[in-house]
């Protein structure tokens, strides 16, 4: 039987301000990505949401980022990597205190917005995001892009690696995403992110940007809950999944 | 024979901007209390002084501070419980990632500025403070001024605690230091403090604002360092209990 | 004719994060509390609402705040006066920039969260608010609560000052606010506000929450906006005090 | 009679923290670039510096950057267009508060750090704080690189530009920069930056790194102000120019 997991942001508020339905959201995925302070996420929001993910058998990640409150972490940065791993490393560290607690444990590491982006290519900095994480703990696993240097760089130190696949993003003959910008790089029709996800569960494939079939290695499907409608889509997704058999649970 | 901790605020640099003499200051003191970026201290300095710190055999404590890296943590705030209980724990997380990859651990906590002297009175900060070092480790020695509510709160919750005493200030009949603002509140004499801090550690006791001999219970005494002149001192405090056969080390 | 003037907080939100509907409140208010980055607002934000006031003819007033992203100004701080009043005047130069270039000016200064609280009763940061006011110009108005020590100080400092009201707050028999924690503090019931806001608009009195009338000096009700519902109380106040007879514009 | 305009980066503290010798820095400069609280520069520091700079005549300019204190401004970003605009607007205003109550006015823009190496060719940027100076007063002159995106667009945007120069970097037979990193990219002997200083300002040329004469416009030259050091060579390249007959002047 095919199992695949869950994956989205969650905690992305900061003081007075809300982003995210933390509590449905835990409902539906199997590991959340947890802000931690960086570009969005106090310290408040970052306790409650590892209660209400141990709670519910959830897994944590630590969603690292760029030091960017003002921009959530979305604007690339010339950061130095000897900073670069030391910020990785204090976000994971702050997180694990509030799983800890929680009873449960920092699980994984995601790099969120800019950063995310960044690592698909950039050596420089993909190689001090993996110097964070082993500052932290040598066998932590690593979330993201399938064919990334960050995934190749993390294998290569010997921590586990998980990839991901995203249902509502188009992919090139190649399996990689289309750049957003481009025309259609983004798959908006709820009943295609649906199907898409449940055809990169089952056959890791999807249908490329051209009409092709190409396959995707993906573990894990990142899902988004920043607004309603999206949780309300998520929560469909996961129906889908176990509707066709697929066993929704966090990756091993 | 009568032993002593010295403990004194390091890495309270920021980005570009440095304050303490790290290096030198951890020759000297027996227990380092790093910022832990709340009002100063980035995780590059974090990572630096935690590495030098274990090579030297210093101890590391946390030095948690309110959120407040334009006042230095020296502004009193009314923070919410439930929001300074959390940084707290942040701060502490944080910065335990740094001692263990330095081989080493995060074994004490102690408020800084504002916090510091607020939790002296302040019944629910004091608590909030306790809450967030046992959200991270019920076995986690706290550090303040003897007859703090912090110490008292932290006692009843079943956390060690240590106690701390200032040779640069002066004290009243009650054993209390008299406040800043107070004529002859700091001891700026270096000799002064030298002998105060010989009395402080085999006497346990010092020479009140009124002259008289006031006992003060102390198991660390905490030097400063951010003017070259301070570490100087620091220095030669060591020396001098050294000398009168006072043991140098970190407490218990 | 009896007037009044309309106010609300606007530009609320920080970067990815929105807070209030500042589209929809400016066609009710008439006069913007416009958030200047140190408790919200971005740069982008505070251009865009001073661009939509000065189309609306809608007077711009800077809302100056202690420097407490994360707890969005709600947490009252022992800053320095010194600090404080060059904090005001920044918040208010930074402002300024968008006000002009959309054609307008900021026309008043109102302090925001806690250090609206605050000034009500601290002379040393009353003065500084008034202080920081000065260094920019000595014209600007101040509004605040009526017999707060900040309307007390700016008065005798030249500056003119703004008294206002809140509709959804109960008063006490001498005319001032009943604070919040009390019960009955807050006034919940649609049709009370709408009631009470005529009331303080045409016979500047309201009844108190011993059941008195007691006359309360206000040239303008406080609106809030920060939620949908709030936001249509907020219109329907308008529609009714218009149906009253009463004319709502930007006090003088 | 030839004459130069000296400039200098002041006011780069944090609260707490102190970089440049502001009251030395301010007896040799004829221009300060004053940081505007985005890499550096409190509120306090920026009224202090501009009263300093009014009473010595020294000419107020706004030292513009990324948000970003915990990496000084060095960090290049990828910030949108529009939020560099309305960010440069913002701080240029901030700061305009201060220098009006010190009787003088912000009379130039200079970016800094990252920010000024990336508009040296990056269109976008560049256009960026363009457009946040014209936000401000279409008649501010613009400091920078000759050659610069940054000068050629606000050149044509109708803003005075002028040029600057740095005796202690290494230049290209072109006149452009020797990039950081390349060997002999910085010149540290203080004779010859003070001859370099010269040789600018009279001839307008500077001996290249490969020995050639190369004509380098500027009718401003940068000193640094940093380090002890640094004020001391500021301070005689100033007694050198004079000496040598240069009239030492703010820009027209």
């Amino acid at each position: 039987m095919t199992s695949i997991d869950l994956n989205a942001d969650l905690g992305e508020g900061f003081g007075r301000w809300r982003l995210t339905d933390d509590e449905r959201l835990l409902s539906v995925v199997t590991s959340a990505n947890v802000a931690c302070g960086f570009h969005a996420g106090d310290a408040v929001t970052m306790r409650q949401v590892c209660e209400l993910a141990a709670e519910r058998g959830v897994r944590i990640g630590a969603q690292v980022s760029y030091r960017d409150l003002a921009g959530f972490g979305r604007r690339s940065m010339e950061v130095p990597p000897a900073e670069l791993a030391a910020e990785v490393a204090y976000q994971i560290g702050a997180l694990e205190v509030f799983a800890r607690a929680a009873g449960a444990r920092v699980s994984y590491v995601k790099p969120h917005g800019a950063l995310y982006n960044r690592v698909v290519r950039d050596e420089e900095q993909a190689a001090a995001v993996v110097e964070g994480v082993l500052l932290v703990d040598a066998s932590l696993p690593v979330l993201g892009l399938p064919g990334s240097r960050l995934l190749e760089l993390a294998g290569k130190a010997g921590l586990p690696t998980v990839t991901e696949a995203f249902a509502d993003r188009a992919y090139t003959d190649e399996g990689t995403l289309v750049p957003r910008g481009v025309d259609g790089a983004v798959v908006t029709d709820p009943d295609a992110v649906v199907e898409r996800s449940v055809g990169l569960a089952r056959s890791r494939a999807v249908v490329s940007h051209s009409g092709a079939v190409v396959g995707v290695e993906a573990r894990s499907l990142c899902l988004h809950g920043d607004t309603p409608g999206a949780v309300e889509l998520a929560r469909r997704v996961r129906e889908e999944l176990v509707a066709a058999g697929v066993r929704v649970e966090a990756f091993a």
